[in-house]
């Protein structure tokens, strides 16, 4: 039977990867069915689902209280396929349209098997949360006003939906699903009444306690964990899994240098102090394979105000490059690999400069005088808004299918340029890669066998965003796929 | 002792990763010092140092001969530093600025250790092979005339070297040294000699031999392998260590899609089919990492004939977006990453539009007419053409700083543009992500932990070219990293 485990307030920090082996573990100290490592989104949604399919489930959270990235998060889950919330809203979805978005947005990289799973299992997800006890407001926050509400609105678009060539590709609708709480920390009552949810049902809890490693027979299967708790090893016997849930690797150095090198030239680090790649290293060491390392999330929030969409981007040569008007992600991923880090956004005198990433404008005046004081090769920038303007004037844009909603000529002096390059503002970054994993939850080896016993989700994973982002797909990841992987690990 | 091992002509295909473990041999049926499995450019120059340092060496290849991708390949390997062949030919280079232009190249993902260990061994790597009987003539092939001379000639271009910014940043010497053979097939020297040389220090080889899982102790430590000889399971002990030489992955497409999977929209694959990723899963087994796993090389071979590079490529907007005379792994790179595949040449009528890949003439006549018929908004290749001229003019380039010696203003009626996207044309495609080694050759786990006994080389590690490409880079990454893994192991 499971002993009661003691708190500990500070611990060295020595992570190994190698698993320890069963067969040189003395006594087990404490016993449980379900072992959780990491007690965020991803955590507290396995933890439920296991002790709700009648587990004794464990979780160990290295800090002294659960809600990892997810509680300091905006609250904003990717949720699509025709929610309760999007028809109450008259808002129409499908899963396929919504697993059409997906392979778009994620190119080549995209886990189909994985969105898939998730687009047809979405619409549930948001019942479950629902039923434990996360409200939602039944009110549409326009697009036209952004991604985030000041107020408390429960639904918005948070992606690329009516940026083209997605428009054409699926049938937009609003995906965007917020947890009731004014402003950008809706993940204080997402997290907050999850926390409870899992309480009620009786997980159990270790705060400062530290994963260690796992424990594997030598035939490979997990069975337990080493643990730092209360500055001593503890064995922990897992019946019948251990899950990894200590979300991805933006604050370890190492693991960035190795795996996902150009995410280094961003900053800042988007995420709790904890995400270390713990977890993944636990994975790998028990022989899971980790994939699509080097994918991660840069994110130039620009705006609101979404005033600024009517400006348009340039680079060093003054072309235009990207449109304005897509998601944060893919902006960002835009100025960082095409752009070498370098871009600015042209206003005219119509559009104010204010902006959310403390942008200061760099030059101004005639599109002439703007090109001298940024050494943009003469004729680039004047020949671009000659250009767009001619178009915009048929509320056009051919070069990127800017929404025409954001479309007019830029032809009120004087012009301003905004610096937009990474040196200059802050553009958050987190990472994607991490184990593989089966929709299931199971991890697996590079071959694409199940290393029994062993589980993961959220960002220790490669989730269903594996190479594309927009807001709200981290939490909605996490919470979906630690809630199977609970399932699949309680079923054993 | 070590007994004769038969031959076998077809064995069924069944990698595994796990390793076996040592304790479930029964008996061994041969034994070596050291073990190669894979025997192109990286295991012969594993063997031959392996054996030169008193090993008894056996190399396990799964063909009927030995020679790998490398017997193939243009034999032409990137050496600098200050080579004989450089020195005599009157270039001067140095280890530092060999190492300033690599670390340009690879960009953050640049292995900067394994770099400088490269560039301060590179001369002394060219002594080894005109040592161990490859011939190089002291002739240099004239930049204007290309990479590949049809000739004889020992030296030349390979690379970015004299593209903008890397002129600025390194100062350029011609680091291509190609072994004596007319034309493209210099591998065939190259190798010729070196497997000549492996058999005269008493390397022993069985071919159609299938390298099938590594075989490690509990500690982790590799003492052999399990292969399928003869269509016989056999165990080979490795008395010093094991070295992994069997290439890259571009042949497994599971592979490709789980780690590489913008790798896969690309064709032709580089290399021979027995690249299927086999050692590179055999060491994750192990418990190595692999990293960079994402990178590989995109190659757009365009010119020969030079004279192109006087044209300009434009994409989808009629804008330029690259300098036209950097090395083609960089071309293929923007192709593919930046424009998604779609690119476009333009020529004026004093440049003849026949090419190296068979790309075709799609549009001709005046620019407005290109742009109508290629569907690119209005002035948009008019304006790059009118800016290009108006600097041309002057010899300059203030977009892409292309080198004077091909720029000059594209005004002779009509114009043609060629159709170079990567649907249209061949863009050969290898992979360079790899298990993570250090320069020694020994396999590191995710910790940076050797894992004793276990070695690598070539296309099956994450080499000095690890996020960057030039000709003759694999082939000397193999050839000198194998010398120096099979050093290694050897002097254990």
């Amino acid at each position: 039977m499971a002993t009661e485990i003691p708190l500990v307030t500070a611990v060295e920090r020595e992570w190994a990867t190698a698993p320890a082996r069963a067969a040189d573990i003395g006594r087990w100290d404490v016993t449980t069915d379900v072992l959780i490592a990491g007690y965020g989104g991803a955590g507290v949604c396995a933890a439920i689902e296991a002790a709700e399919a009648g587990a004794d489930v464990l979780a160990l959270e290295c800090t002294g209280a659960g809600g990892g990235t997810t509680i300091t998060s905006g609250g904003q889950l990717y949720i699509g396929g025709g929610s309760a919330l999007q028809k109450e809203l008259g808002y129409e979805d499908s899963p396929e349209e919504m697993l059409k978005y997906l392979l778009a947005l994620c190119g080549p990289a995209a886990d189909e098997e994985k969105c898939r799973f998730y687009c047809e299992r979405s619409p549930a997800h948001y019942d479950w949360l629902v039923e434990h006890g996360v409200p939602f407001q039944a009110a549409f926050f326009p697009v036209e006003l952004g991604t985030i509400p000041p107020g408390t609105e429960g639904l918005m678009y948070t992606g690329s939906e009516l940026g083209y060539p997605y428009r054409e590709m699926a049938k937009p609708a609003p995906r965007g699903h917020t947890a009731l709480h004014p402003g950008n920390n809706a993940g204080l009552v997402l997290m907050g009444r999850l926390l409870e949810a899992a309480e009620k049902v009786g997980v159990r809890v270790a705060y400062e306690a530290h994963a260690e490693r796992v424990v594997a027979q030598a035939d490979r299967r997990v069975v337990g964990m080493v643990a730092t708790i209360d500055g001593e090893t503890k064995t922990i016997r897992a019946r019948r899994g251990v899950i990894l849930t200590t979300g991805g690797f933006i604050h370890d150095r190492g693991m960035l240098e190795r795996f996902a090198p150009r995410l280094m030239k961003c900053s800042p680090p988007l995420g709790n102090n904890t995400e270390d790649g713990s977890g993944i290293r636990m994975g790998m060491g028990a022989g899971g394979a980790a994939i699509r390392m080097n994918e991660g999330s840069i994110v130039m929030p620009y705006a609101p105000p979404r005033d600024l969409l009517r400006g348009i981007f340039f680079n060093r040569r003054g072309q235009r490059f990207v449109a304005e008007d897509l998601y944060q992600y893919q902006l960002g991923e835009a100025v960082m690999m095409r752009e070498v880090g370098v871009a600015y956004l042209l206003l005219d005198a119509g559009i104010a400069p204010e902006n959310s990433m403390g942008a200061q404008v760099c030059a101004e005046g005639t599109l002439e005088e703007i090109e001298r004081a940024l050494g943009i090769p003469e004729t680039g920038l004047v020949h671009t808004v000659e250009q767009y303007n001619r178009f915009a004037d048929k509320g056009e844009d051919p070069l990127f299918h800017k929404h025409p909603n954001w479309i007019r000529p830029l032809d009120r002096l004087p012009y301003q340029a905004l610096d937009l390059s990474t040196d200059r503002c802050a553009y958050p970054t987190f990472t994607l890669g991490g184990l593989w994993t089966k929709p299931s939850g199971e991890v697996l080896d590079v071959e694409g066998h199940p290393i029994k016993g062993l589980y993961a989700a959220g960002r220790t994973t490669s989730g269903f965003p594996a190479a594309g982002y927009n807001s709200g797909m981290a939490v909605a990841d996490c919470t979906f796929f630690g809630r199977i992987a609970g399932r699949t690990a309680a079923a054993l």
